[in-house]
């Protein structure tokens, strides 16, 4: 345990403040733990994420409830916890900030409201409950802190411990800023993917067949709740109101441009422009995209085909950086892209063809 | 070779054409080739793909040359080989069709449209050349034919004989219908995917760490080339306007919604809407979408960590569904899901933790 350890209580026992007491309990950090569910509690402390909270005094309380309830759970840990960094972990920021400013100005004893930091851990995993915590849960992950001017320093001290003892790397972020690119990356993402699935609802059978992996990839996440879903886009009503009209506006002055003749013109610049925006995207490794070489193999659907394959290639020893499979729908078999460094490739290749599998050529293509 | 063998020029010999005559040869056809380009001709002949054409009669003319110089070389083909069925590959059929017959009530004499049967693989790669033709390149595809009410019945059978034996399964449809489809399917969704990825270009670095799978997904195909789609997008404008404006129409209005304190109501229905198209997807059979178990693993990014995963997984002799790789950006980690059937689940989940591997409890997921 470092001399900079911290005693957190996480007030809320679901996924994300399971994880978040995993990952400290790992590190050797002093636990305690909230949940006006018994049963999630008892989960949590039967995973080892630590103890039920009496009354201790903590450092840190990181509050881990539903949306509507977080401001509330805020405020009464500013008062209970008198010098304690609270700090929270709901998707949308600027109005819970406002929300407990509110509660500052109406309540006596006002809530210091200077020792709060907003947070939001990207955990890329919406599916809930104690039992499905990891303490590795935000490893590598983005982990938003949104202090304001008026944020203790020691404060914002406390946030940032937090996210790197979960292993996540802090993004501090102005709160209304954060909403509105979490509108951009993540609300817009999820209206687009519902409505271009909603589509599909009343087409007849046939041109259900004409469907590719390009429009597959691009309503996987349409599956999501819609409860949850109401949530997040009402919490975030004006900055996703902006962000949808916005792309709605681009879809409309191409629409407009194909219908004017000067489509051709319009597209190119758009497939452009997306390029250059994917280009920006960070790889893998939190740097500049580098190019793999996609290694395409064709897998008969047959049992142990896959298994095979999956052997054959760690036989080859080479380090695998992603696998992708194309399901050809109607037949058994698909095409696996394994993809490996440039200087691998080759070695994939031989080892693969060597054990009878038929390889397709492909093009470096770049990590997005 | 079977008594129902067909003899096929492929004129073009591009990525489509000589797949398509590699499939044919594969099958003991015999198969002639022509290309302007006498590189991409010897290149295709020598892959095994058949001999260069010098006048011989063939009973089906596939033409797979580029969308802008289709029609003519179609109206060449019905001239030229009096009573060859004539297919083309072109990804837009209506205009297609209509040059067709504008050519044929323009030109003495007028080249006999009841042989043409308007044809579209959907492949599913747009990267090009022979050198990356395969024969396998449609199996388990769907193959689009447009004939009209003039097209002779003999010319429909003959079109749907090349589908069968390259291992495709030919979808009937009416040209102007096809248009309306794949600008549904596939040109809207390229728009969309483009448009979000340019979104991403003037954000600054700290708004792209905040970007996760869901947008990582969606813009995947914004890689696309400019050129190819400014052609794709202009020969199908108006079905692609249409389809644009009625996306952009759903999302105006969702965006409208979240502006009147309506938003929540708006983005559930939405949601659930983009959940009941997705169900309609085929999968990967073909037949109804079936329930897959992901079994999540940690995997650390050091060299031959993912190759000790598929060594492992193959020795489970499981039969794998479906692998995908869950990248956590800045951090050398991911996250791998395995899918399984339901049956195979325990088998695997006992096998991978036997060998020391971290998994993550996952619900049943159901197959896009």
């Amino acid at each position: 345990m470092s001399t900079s350890s911290r005693r957190v209580l996480v007030a809320g026992c679901g996924l994300i403040g399971t994880s978040i007491a995993l990952a400290l309990r790992q590190r050797g950090h002093r636990v305690w733990l909230s949940d006006m569910n018994d049963a999630h509690l008892r989960q949590a402390e039967q995973q080892g994420a630590g103890d039920a909270h009496r009354g201790e005094h903590a450092d840190i309380v990181v509050v881990a409830v539903p949306p509507s309830s977080t401001a509330e759970v805020i405020a009464a840990h500013l008062n209970q916890d008198e010098d304690a960094t609270v700090t929270d972990t709901a998707s949308i920021k600027a109005h819970v900030q406002r929300d407990i400013e509110q509660l500052a100005a109406a309540e006596q004893p006002p809530p210091d409201t200077a020792r709060y930091v907003g947070g939001h851990p990207l955990a890329g995993r919406e599916r809930g409950g104690p039992q499905r915590a990891r303490a590795d849960l935000f490893a590598g992950r983005a982990w938003a802190l949104t202090p304001t001017p008026a944020t203790r320093p020691a404060a914002l001290k406390d946030a940032r411990w937090l996210v790197h003892e979960c292993g996540a790397t802090p993004v501090i972020i102005d709160a209304v800023d954060h909403d509105q690119a979490l509108a951009l990356t993540s609300h817009v993402p999820q209206l687009v993917a519902s409505a271009l699935a909603a589509q599909l609802a009343d087409q007849p059978d046939d041109i259900l067949e004409l469907v590719g992996q390009g429009l597959r990839d691009m309503t996987r996440i349409a599956a999501a709740d819609s409860a949850l879903w109401a949530d997040i886009a009402s919490g975030n009503a004006q900055p996703l109101a902006d962000a949808t009209d916005a792309l709605a506006g681009t879809l409309q002055r191409t629409a407009s441009a194909l219908r004017d003749g000067t489509g051709a013109a319009a597209v190119a610049h758009l497939v452009d422009a997306g390029r250059a925006g994917l280009r920006r995207l960070p790889g893998k490794h939190g740097g500049e995209a580098r190019s793999f070489i996609a290694v395409s193999v064709v897998v008969r659907d047959q049992p142990g085909e896959f298994a095979r394959l999956l052997t054959d290639t760690a036989a080859a020893a080479v380090n695998v950086e992603d696998l992708r499979v194309e399901h050809a729908p109607g037949l058994p078999m698909g095409l696996i892209e394994v993809f490996v460094g440039p200087e691998a490739a080759a070695t994939l290749r031989a080892a693969l063809a060597s054990r009878g599998w038929t390889l397709i050529d492909d093009e470096p293509v770049s990590e997005e």
